[in-house]
């Protein structure tokens, strides 16, 4: 039987009180498109760690999954900020280093500028021709979700960015955008849809 | 002649009004420790560019250029809420992916919680034994100045993310956190301090 291929979950969603059960239930829409969801807090991590410390001990397991995985789905929801968490944003980056294929969604469908102009005053300057947030700081306008090098990361692979609309109240639990990657994903390494539709 | 080492300038100094004159800044003191500075907006963006989106154009041009260096220097002062800009971090990780030094600083000496606190409320769940915000996620307290995966890389590399105090209204534009970077690279590469001191 051929093995299937591991897909690294990354996300904010370690952070959630149901964190556990988040990551479960990837796992189990993983395993019925016929991959093998690698979740981070699988990386139980040991009350004992010697003279380690325990946030590099987290890191390194986090690397080593990730050199491990075929590919990833990351959790690009906003989080404390107009932006994505950054911690998915670097795991985004690394694996984009590493040549890896990364599927990504994000449960907000606005741009980086609507949400910007949300959290602080935003003009338009003509003569720098961009808008400018309340320090003065240029705020991109190329419709994306996010900075643009996150954007264009996923558009230069084939798949771009999923904006999923969801409620508010359900952006860090809607699966929504999840379960559109691991269709991104199906057609992206030609594995059928699952046995119960979708 | 020994060409001399290269180095990618990541940050959102690309997004201040004075983004040129910061970017020049920045390569003269590349220069001074024997460095030559490479700075994203050097990719002057053509006015005509087909068919091809102008976002996609800066997307390659700046993967190019940290394809191309021989290290980094990231920017890694809070951008629009309590973590680092997400374009620099995204950087951070293809760096980190492709196995180049990158050296780092933040113009905030706070730790991630404390700047997390100061935005939301913040109460300790003795159950899940965590610091949590106002939505029940998580706050780390690894005593970081950020995401534990942006101060690990760092720390993994043998030089820790480096926090330079300084007064709020200088935090993008004051270079004395840079300059201790270039100090640490100067060190890493075996290449002397500066004719001039410092």
């Amino acid at each position: 039987m051929q093995s299937r291929l591991t897909c690294y979950l990354a996300g904010p969603d370690v952070f959630l009180p149901d964190a556990i059960e988040i990551g479960r239930s990837k796992k189990r829409l993983c395993a019925q498109y016929g991959f093998e969801g690698l979740y981070p807090f699988d990386n139980q991590v040991p009350v004992e760690t010697g003279d380690e410390r325990i946030d590099g001990v987290i890191y390194r397991a986090n690397m080593a999954m990730m050199h491990t995985a075929d590919f990833a789905i990351a959790n690009l929801t906003p989080f404390r900020g107009p932006s994505a968490d950054v911690g998915t944003v670097f795991e985004l980056g690394v694996l984009t280093g590493l040549g890896k294929p990364v599927f990504a969604y994000s449960n907000d469908t606005d741009t980086l500028l609507e949400r910007v102009r949300e959290a602080t005053p935003v003009t338009f300057d003509p003569l720098r021709k961009t808008w400018c947030d309340d320090l003065g700081m240029a705020v991109e306008d190329h419709g994306n979700a996010d900075n643009l090098m996150i954007d264009m990361a996923l558009a230069a692979q084939g798949h771009p960015l999923v904006r999923h609309p969801c409620p508010p109240e359900q952006r860090f639990r809607d699966l929504g955008g999840f379960e559109a990657c691991l269709r991104q994903a199906a057609e992206t390494f030609s594995i059928g849809a699952p046995a119960g539709g979708a």
